[in-house]
């Protein structure tokens, strides 16, 4: 049996963009099967009481992150700016996601959304920038409309509620079983745990 | 000149646990002159509105933390007990560790202490507990005296205002100049910044 992981990415997160950006390359050497599933943070925030990113809350966190984005980005080779507003609204692209990760063109749509978000300064919440990403996806322009669907407005709600009942608590987030792993810190320890599970 | 880096770290701290049992070791490897800072996280938590660990706030994130804890420490060959209480009252052994520091000894007693609360269960506000991590880094033990004396809470209380003004806003943290890096995660970054700058 393959082993296998699953990616939970915010798509207004930056640090799930690092991840989004390496996971499969990495998961391909380690032979680990990834299924990648958005999860909108806006929720699982409510839920301890915040009404926008910690990194906007807590003021020398988010300075650092900012920071640490520019060196991590700097040391892998990816372009970064921050985007303006942060966080952007994510859940009309989230519900496209869930929609284009029925294809085998999902992960190319998700990487395209946070290029746009984090290198050209597009706003992710403007269905321009979605449907472009769909474009340079190869997937058909007609998925957008999943951002009004009520199917794929449920599916969204029901990973939130999912991923909340699996201890999550930020994005990115792996799991392998019920084996929690928290940031792209711990991609290549999460890997290492599906490749012995 | 040698490559320099500060070494934060917060006595009550798991993750700064995890870096002073490794960070000399690295450091020789690496060539870089580590100074240890003790700062406490009570004044910076308290600047964000916390009255106790965010890992008791926020408790996903604190479930997830000691099963962090405890699959790091078995990677890496530590045994590992939640403290109780936790956190735990660092002040006095502060201010030990600030006088044990201007020996070579100071490494050894702050490593003692973190042994005695991370794996003998011990607390590292009781006076036996300094004591004993003071005669295992064979230290006199009249250092404990500096627990009441007011230079050292002098200088405790300067360190916590110095390191808020370099942007700490948690620990382990390491400085390389105003360069900051936070979290055990970081301490390889931050070695090859020092050993780059």
């Amino acid at each position: 049996m393959a082993a296998k992981l699953t990616f939970w990415f915010e798509l207004a997160s930056t640090y799930s963009y690092l991840s989004a950006m390496r996971i499969d390359a990495l998961a391909e050497t380690a032979g680990v099967e990834v299924t990648w599933r958005p999860v909108p943070l806006g929720p699982i925030f409510g839920a301890q009481g915040w009404t926008t990113s910690p990194f906007n809350i807590y003021e020398a966190k988010g300075a650092y992150m900012w920071r640490d984005m520019d060196r991590l980005c700097a040391a892998r080779g990816l372009t970064f700016r921050k985007p303006d507003p942060f966080p952007q609204n994510s859940i009309r692209a989230a519900r496209v996601a869930l929609a284009a990760l029925e294809t085998s063109h999902g992960p190319a749509f998700v990487r395209a959304l946070y290029l746009a978000q984090f290198t050209q300064g597009k706003d992710i919440a403007d269905p321009a920038t979605i449907e472009e990403a769909l474009r340079s996806a190869h997937l058909p322009a007609s998925l957008a409309e999943a951002a009004d669907d009520p199917t794929y407005k449920d599916a969204l709600k029901a990973a939130s509620a999912e991923s909340i009942q699996k201890g999550l608590f930020g994005a990115p987030s792996f799991t392998v079983g019920d084996e929690l792993f928290w940031g792209d810190d711990r991609l290549e320890d999460a890997l290492n745990w599906a490749v012995s599970a």
